[in-house]
């Protein structure tokens, strides 16, 4: 663990706009020096960096001193639209529990991570009104409209698709097949055998 | 588990102003019959009320069902100062994880449950300005002014005292002897042995 410039007798700091997601998952605005000591105590495995800016040489010391992986994905702060495949990427990352506990920031924590926390949600199969009341919590007065439709039109299949394969490689042939037949329960009837 | 009446298609509503506060810890506003379905996957052991009026008929079957645990703390909505004796035994229940998974409400989970979780918030050492950030997030534009200076002034030596307490009675006089010559050394200087 790295040695800590930044003591504040005994005081945490937590970053900016901090707050837990679920088991695992943290989001928050950008870490500054001063939330090191805190973010020690999240025994983070993983971050999710949602700007395209170069991460500061201060935190990538942090991070490595720490054993933390950095996962970058650069979306632009005034861009309109979100960039979809660049947030179905961050979210294949932050289902994956290898990666928790994991950590997902932009720079305040209110616009891309909240799109991305929202899209999270959707996974989750939260109701729409709930996802955006707590996309708006995190935003305060700064909430977009934009981002509201962002996260009401992201498409969910693809990515339980790969939830689907991952879970293939991991259960075998066993586990596909009984999904296999519980789907063509449900898309389409078996027809009879012949005889 | 209670046959759920309220099903939405597998859409899951959490309570509204719902979230995570730490491992095991929920905080929301007063869960409607439509958010049993989603407080069901939070496997809840305990609810801390924090109201004076009695807990609805339908909620209280859906405890009963689901072997969940009612601790009811009643604290009027509109009282000034907060009653700090109420907040320390909420407080004790709230950190004892025999009671985790545990859900924290009131009415519309802003002030009294904000207060209650803002004076965890010093026991687990937040610094100040960012424990009444998250009151904030939490309070919306109803945020109180008596409610930031209430959570400054909560004094938590005694819940700590308390807790000290039972660590000593899970742990006996080893751990007890330890804490007792660490806490010597730290007020009184041991005098020297006269020979």
């Amino acid at each position: 663990m790295e040695t800590d410039d930044h003591d504040d007798g005994g005081v945490l700091v937590p970053p900016s706009n901090f707050s837990m997601v679920e088991d695992g998952i943290y989001r928050s605005g950008f870490p500054q020096p001063e939330n090191f000591s805190y973010l020690t105590t999240l025994n983070l495995r993983s971050i999710i960096y949602l700007c395209p800016e170069p991460y500061p040489e201060e935190n990538l010391r942090y991070l490595e001193a720490n054993n933390i992986k950095l996962f970058q994905f650069g979306i632009e702060g005034k861009t309109d639209p979100m960039p979809k495949d660049t947030v179905l990427d961050a979210l294949k990352v932050l289902v994956d529990v290898r990666n928790h506990p994991i950590l997902i920031h932009c720079k305040r924590g209110k616009h891309r991570t909240g799109c991305l926390v929202g899209c999270l949600r959707k996974v989750q199969s939260w109701c729409l009104s709930s996802v955006l009341e707590e996309y708006q919590k995190n935003a305060g007065v700064k909430w977009r409209q934009r981002d509201l439709k962002f996260i009401e039109t992201f498409d969910i299949v693809s990515l339980r698709q790969c939830l689907l394969s991952i879970m293939y490689r991991y259960h075998g042939y066993g586990f596909k097949r009984k999904r296999l037949v519980f789907e063509e329960e449900n898309v389409q009837k078996p027809q009879a055998a012949k005889v």
